[in-house]
Parts: C-alpha cells; sequence; structure tokens
C-alpha cells in the first residue's frame, strides 16, 4: 500500500519511521522543510503539496496541531480532499473536536472518499517505540481496511463506535487526566503541609480507592515517580499548552451538547492559571506549582 | 492479649469476628444493645461502659462514626482514658481530623497510656474478609506492638509516620476519590451524551491517562463495572453522607494548613447538591446523578 503522511512532528515523524520499517512506501509532507528532508533520509519520498501527495497514495495520513491546520490541509485548494482519488482512504490522527472530525468525514463522502478520525494515545515515547493507542472513529468496513496500517505504528487499535467516536474518546480521556492529575497535585500538596512523607502518602493512594494514572505512574511531586518528568524538572512529556488545548476541546464539545462539567471548567481554569504564569511549555504536571513549592 | 473493642457497626462488628477467630478474648461495647448482644453471641464477652471495658484490656480499638463520637468515647467521665491501665495500647480505627488525632494522643500520654490513630480503607467487604488496609499513625515501638494485633483484620498495615499521620493519609486518599469519582461521572456522562458505548469509553480510559480506581473497578455507570453499586442501584458501598464526611475533614485540616484545594471545594459542594436531592444514603458513585438520568 501507498502511503501519504502529513505532519512531521514528534509524533508523525516517528510513526513514519515505523511505516517504512514495516514495509511500507511513504510519500511525506509538511511545511517545515527540514522535518521534510528528515523523513527524507530516513527513506520517504516527498511531495510539494497535500493535494499532490494525495494525489498518488492509497492512504493518506494526517497528525497535525490543531482543527484549524485540519481543516487547512484537507479542505484548501491544495488540500488532500482536492487531489485524493475516490476510493483513497483517509486517516486523521490529529486532537480535534467530534464536530470538526464529522464534518471533514461528510466532505470526504461527497467525493467519494472515506475517512476515519483515529487520535492517539501514548506520547511521543510511544510514537517511537511503536507502542501507540489509536481510539478509532470509521464504520466497521473501513476500520477493518485501516487496521493493519495502524498496527505498523501502535499496539491498541480500539474501533470505538462511527465518525467522530476516535475523537470523543480521546476528549473524555483527557478531560479526566486533566481532572485526575489537577486532584492528585491537591492531595499531594495537602498531604506535604499536614507533614507526610510524599512517597508514603503515594504509595498508600496506590493500593487504595485514590488511585490513578497521575498518582501511580506520572505522580506530580518530584522524586515519587522516578521516570515522571515531576523528577526531571517537569521537562515534558506533553505540555500544559497541549493539556490545555485538549481541556478546551473537551469543554466545547460539552457545550455543543448542554453537558455540564463542573470540575473541568474549573481544571481549564487552573491550567489558564498555570500558563498565565509563563509555564505553559512546561509538562502537564507542572499544575502541582500553583498548590506547592516545587 | 486482652482485647477491648468499642463501635460495633457494619466495620467494627466483623473486625471483632476476626480477633476472635484469631484466637484473642475480645471484650465488646457499644450503645447499641442488639450490636452488643451479636458481638456476645459470637464469643466477645460484654462491658457496660467505655472506662469498665477499658479497664481490663491490654488494647483497646475504637471504630467510630465522626470526631464528636470517638472524643466522647476517649475523654468523657466513664470514658477510656479514665479507665486504662498506665501502659494500655490505645487504638482509634476512626476516621477524623489529625488534629482531633494528635490531641486524643497528648490527653493519654499524661496518663501515661499510648494511643496511635489508625484508620481503615476497605470497606464492610474488607472488614469481613480480613484484607483491610490500616494507615497507622505512630510512634515506631508502639506501631510494632500493635502491627500483630492489626494483621489479624487487613491485609495491609501500613506506618504512615507519628501521631494523626494515619488521619492525614486517609483523608488525603478520599478527597482524591471524590475529585476522580465526580470526574469520572463528568466523563462518562459526557462521553455518553456524545454518543459513545459507556463500556467500550471506559475499556480505551483504563489503558490510558485517564485510568484510575473510579473508572476501572467502581465504575459510576451503570453495568460498566459488574460488581459495583452503579450496577446494583446504587445500594452502598460507601455513602454519600460518609463521602461528604470525609471530604469536609479534608477540607478542614487544609484551611488550618492555609493550603488550597479548588478541586476539593468544588467536588464538597456537589456532595452537598447531590445529598440536598435526597440521594445521602445512596452509594457515593451515584453523583453521577448530577450529570446523567441513570
Amino acid at each position: 500500500m501507498k502511503i501519504g503522511f502529513i505532519g512531521l512532528g514528534n509524533m508523525g515523524a516517528p510513526m513514519v519511521e515505523n511505516l517504512l520499517k514495516a514495509g511500507h512506501a511513504v510519500c511525506a509532507f509538511d511545511i517545515n522543510a527540514s522535518a521534510l528532508a528528515q523523513a527524507n533520509a530516513c527513506g520517504a519520498s516527498v511531495e510539494s503539496s497535500p493535494k499532490a501527495l494525495a494525489a498518488c497514495s492509497d492512504c493518506i495520513i494526517t497528525a497535525l496541531p490543531s482543527p484549524r491546520h485540519v481543516r487547512q490541509v484537507y479542505l484548501a485548494d491544495d488540500g488532500i480532499l482536492a487531489g485524493a482519488a475516490k476510493d483513497a482512504c483517509l486517516v486523521d490522527c490529529s486532537t480535534i473536536d467530534p464536530d470538526t472530525a464529522r464534518e471533514l468525514v461528510s466532505a470526504a463522502a461527497k467525493n467519494g472518499q472515506r475517512m476515519a478520525d483515529a487520535p492517539i494515545s501514548g506520547g511521543s515515547l510511544g510514537a517511537k517505540a511503536g507502542t501507540l493507542t489509536f481510539m478509532v472513529g470509521a464504520e466497521a468496513d473501513l476500520f477493518s481496511r485501516l487496521e493493519p496500517v495502524l498496527k505498523c505504528m501502535g499496539a491498541n487499535v480500539v474501533r470505538c463506535g462511527g465518525p467522530g467516536s476516535g475523537q470523543a474518546v480521546k476528549i473524555c480521556n483527557n478531560l479526566l487526566l486533566a481532572i485526575s492529575m489537577t486532584g492528585t497535585s491537591e492531595v499531594m500538596a495537602l498531604g506535604v503541609k499536614l507533614g507526610l512523607d510524599p512517597a508514603i502518602l503515594a504509595q498508600v493512594i496506590n493500593t487504595s480507592s485514590g488511585r490513578c494514572f497521575s498518582s501511580d505512574t506520572y505522580n506530580p511531586w518530584p522524586g515519587v515517580s522516578p521516570d515522571a518528568p515531576a523528577s526531571h524538572g517537569y521537562t515534558p512529556g506533553a505540555t500544559a499548552e497541549i493539556m490545555l488545548k485538549d481541556i478546551t476541546l473537551a469543554l466545547d464539545a460539552a457545550r455543543q451538547v448542554k453537558q455540564p462539567a463542573m470540575l473541568g471548567g474549573i481544571t481549564e481554569q487552573l491550567y489558564h492559571m498555570l500558563i498565565s504564569r509563563g509555564l505553559g511549555s512546561k509538562d502537564l504536571s507542572s499544575i502541582i506549582k500553583l498548590y506547592a513549592d516545587v
């Protein structure tokens, strides 16, 4: 299968390498010339626009920063939909809102093209290791065609439902991550202020009803999870900026369906507060800096 | 060792049975005459007051509903401190505030009595099975004396630090449970409103960064965790009333040390809202009823 890949960032670049390793022919595009040269050096061919790339690919994968970039790359005059063949498969791995995802699926369908949303979890380390989770929103037959391609880049490829459902699952998971990371920060800071040893506090929580990914794997208190960003100066990982972007997508989706999200709303404000203090490029676990001098 | 046990509720009654099974002589007291008769039928002797019970026990264990009850049972004229021998060991397994816990330890010390705080997690099922976790605040030598007794009733006996530290760990854990249960409720309700299958949403969260006890073991959406209260009409488990009591203890402790707890504060208000709607005696996971008609 000839695969076109657009978006060679922290996630996209290692994903392309894993597709090449699996024996696929890959054609790449990015507006960043040095990222494109790097992909070329790894064995990918390159194209000069999304439209040109789409015209010579059976399957086109995108991994882009935000809904604005995704719209541009799919819908512009030199975009994917203008170039792709009638039976091409399109897969957007960016994290965007479910509404935009469904709108693009409809626009593609008008051209006879099939499109899926397949946002990712697992970070850049998972992208390198090929252990990503893909949350796929697609009709069942399209999912069957895409699954083997996505398996070249990830360990878990889960069909979440029809178009848009991959994005919906992703933003729900990430909103819960933001809430539980902030909650873990509150109680770690409270416990230390009450005189507790943070390692003992985390140890008990991790075998009790408060346990979560943010307490047992990615603890925000320095030194508690040796491999977590908190133990390495809050070097990301995933930045607070990206966390806020995902929270905003979730709250926008909640607004559309008139669904309350009290803790989500407060968590959004706390991440705004963190970023307004100049910490947007630190890891998302640096939210604990609102609660303790760490 | 002759053990005195005060407080034969959902937790205390099965704890007494496990002490008896382990071969200890147990003397019991409760203001509820039928609970006392039940303990007597299981093989415990009974006494007519905390003072009388303390006078004939080497180790006195209490499991009571709130700080008010604990103060009364320890400090009243017919209370434990008035009756216990100079070298008696006192252990309070109630969940109360760390300040009251430390105050009682000091009052006991004035009489030459040694006291530990040892709140419990694991619920009434854990109490029956003898799989409780005890979070113990005590000096190291006292902990060594108490550990074999507590092991008769629990699987994990953890020393958290000096006096009051068991209570501090317990209220931190339970505040995080309240926040993550409410957060899980928000995202489960949001996901379903966005058209997702709740089982698939939980499945992906549980292998991703949003996973927590409230999503993977005690999910608030009916049917997702087959053994959880949500799948059985929200029959507790632990009630919303008890959850609010624990949140209040944590926030009172935070206030004392001037520590902010934004999500904790909002979660307290949400549990107030739930209870004001008449749902206080339902399981704590019924907080999802603020977000969805389940």
